[in-house]
């Protein structure tokens, strides 16, 4: 399989590079690394991303950003951010690039327990990621050309534990092995329009 | 109390308004009609509202728009309808209120069925919708004067069914008394972060 990982050199991205490299030909798209770049905020770049790269038979995003702050804090624009970024950043993934996946191809975007499960300064975060499992679930009813959309959420991973562990007291830290295996059950199995919870 | 309904004109606020009405003085709010107007698409109509309406129990939102479209349609700028109004609208009623919503005083915000369980067209619609669970379940966390912030989903309500159920095949009618009981129930109960769920 030919897969674009956008976001492939972060904390869960590398992770999941690692164990399909070898078994598949991978592309890694990122901000200023990688071996293709591209602004997830921003459609023209994402559109320019997918002509310079031809057809793909997966499309991985482990990217995107979102405002952290206390809710008192937060601005209307700081909402934006999200919204531009983690959220139509995935969405544009998939509006554009149903000329560029392959009969059958599938979308793996991602989210993460605070769509479920917040903790205090994620009310743009968690808006954001419980947008994409509601996305996932209506766009996957009327993609083309048999194409497929999961999204994965996970916990606080393993490999995060030690930056945002403050974040999330009593948070169980998530094995990355179950992590990669969300990631690829959602580009190798059959399953549209799933969102794959790893919270444990 | 004295309790603001944002659309309390519409198909579900009318109802929600009459079993209040008597018991509680009501302050309606609508675009066009109502007691005072309000465009919940401009943070600065709604922060005039407020300013107008004085000090207040409980603020119930059952208005906000979303485009509707099959997704092979839906452009980029057409998601922005629906974060800019029903979203951000909703999100800018409880970032906006903590000056006029008295110690211990609800918010209510309204969603749909759309996030957990969408129809075609909804791209756009379903992700406004989870949007706000999460957003809901986040931002209880840190509201101020124990303010508490709750969301009403509903499915299909029956007095919607002539209008809307081609687009919702197999759903069961929602009576409405039942949803105008989640909405009771997120104003003068004492849950908060609730996602309010009446779907048969």
């Amino acid at each position: 399989m030919k897969i674009l990982i956008v976001g492939g050199e972060g904390t869960i991205g590398k992770r999941v590079s690692a164990h399909l490299a070898g078994k598949h030909k991978l592309i890694i798209a990122g901000r200023k690394s990688g071996d293709v770049q591209v602004d997830m905020a921003d459609s023209d770049s994402i559109l320019a991303m997918y002509k310079s790269i031809g057809p793909l038979d997966a499309v991985v995003c482990i990217a995107g950003e979102a405002k952290w702050a206390p809710f008192a804090e937060l601005s209307e624009e700081d909402y934006y951010i999200g919204f531009r970024s983690k959220l139509m950043g995935q969405v544009n993934l998939v509006r554009l690039g149903k000329d560029y996946l392959q009969e059958g191809g599938s979308y793996t975007l991602t989210t993460g327990i605070l769509a479920d499960d917040p903790v205090v300064k994620t009310a743009s975060a968690a808006m954001v990621n419980g947008a994409i499992h509601s996305f996932v679930k209506a766009a996957s009813l009327e993609l083309p050309k048999g194409h497929r959309l999961n999204v994965v959420s996970s916990g606080l991973v393993e490999d995060a534990v030690d930056k945002y562990e403050a974040y999330f007291p009593g948070h169980n830290p998530v094995p990355m092995s179950k992590v990669v295996n969300a990631y690829v059950k959602s580009i190798l199995g059959k399953g549209t329009g799933e969102v794959i919870r790893i919270y444990e």
